[in-house]
């Protein structure tokens, strides 16, 4: 019973990890469901087992972007406890990491650019996600002190999207270069509670 | 002579203005050259004796848009006449305008994120447009009296490019419907030279 199991998920896993590896590099659009078959070594009659149809599979590939990318929180908490100041600079560092290590940007962005259908099952997974990820992000820069804290998470979110796609337009060395410079900047200059700017946090 | 040169010309345009409609509202793969022959009430042996290839008229469309963009820079001169703050504040203006209006984005960082081949032709024309406008918004925000203009500059259109893409992703009602104030706070509070700051242009 046991390896019964572990033979019918083990394709399914090929099949969503190559899934995610070839709509990442290549876009959605343009990568179908037989050369996603072929590199996951199965064949599309297994594919579509698993799947109903490929929209089925780009909704399980943004479905692993999100929790890979949920992540990040306990990270940033775990590495810098109870120092929220420090774990809203963490985030920029990683952030720029992002912009830096990966010239395709966003997978959800990316997505949203190609899927223009407001009816495709993925826009839901898209919208949760960049809502969960403001709600993360706005607690984080309230916890740091910003007085209008989602203006601030807001605007370092925009920044870092701006910066992901201007990475894919112009290149490393076009304005994304700069991204941790301007966070900072920003995050320097935004108005916060005074306990703060002395490092008492007073929250 | 005048008449045939008319009959022509004509279907060239018409499959220009529809591919144009076309790709931007439906992106760039999603659309093929039997939809965009057809819209324009052509048919495609036509298009391929304008257009070589599909990636030429996409090439074109790219062009098309670039040119549209690059009047912004006269009005603003035209609409302010000798005054960069108020040339600054109404590409802010016109910025978001574009945000709201629009929610299928920008088509040169669309068009980026489909075409993912670095060496498609049209990744030449995405990175010339930028960088003209990087080289158009740096000047405003130098005679706006910005210290580091280039870097005033990087962050308002990282801003714009976030919020255009955001847009895509959550709707109007996400952090983008609030560009206007994020690029005005960053704007007043940016270093300027000290003669700006007393609405004395000294340059």
């Amino acid at each position: 019973m046991e390896d019964r199991l572990e033979i019918r998920t083990r394709p399914r896993e090929r099949i969503v990890v190559t899934a995610c590896d070839l709509f990442h590099r290549h876009g959605i659009r343009s990568v179908g469901v037989d050369a996603i078959a072929e590199a996951a070594g199965t064949n599309k009659m297994t594919l579509y087992r698993h799947f109903g149809s490929k929209d089925d599979l780009v909704v399980e590939y943004l479905r692993k972007v999100a929790n890979d990318a949920e992540a990040i929180w306990g990270q940033l908490e775990a590495g810098h406890p109870g120092d929220p100041i420090a774990q809203l600079n963490a985030w920029v560092r990683r952030a720029a990491e992002c912009v830096i290590a990966d010239g395709r940007g966003c997978d959800m962005v990316n997505a949203a650019v190609e899927l223009t259908d407001p009816e495709h099952p993925a826009r839901r997974i898209i919208e949760d996600f960049k809502k969960s990820y403001r709600g993360h992000l706005t607690k984080l820069c309230g916890a740091a002190g910003a007085i209008d804290a989602e203006l601030l998470a807001d605007t370092l979110s925009l920044l870092l999207e701006g910066a992901r796609v201007s990475r894919q337009s112009v290149g490393a060395e076009g304005p994304s270069a700069r991204f941790v410079r301007m966070s900072e900047t920003i995050i320097a200059t935004f108005p916060r509670h005074r306990a703060m700017e002395a490092g008492q946090p007073d929250i």
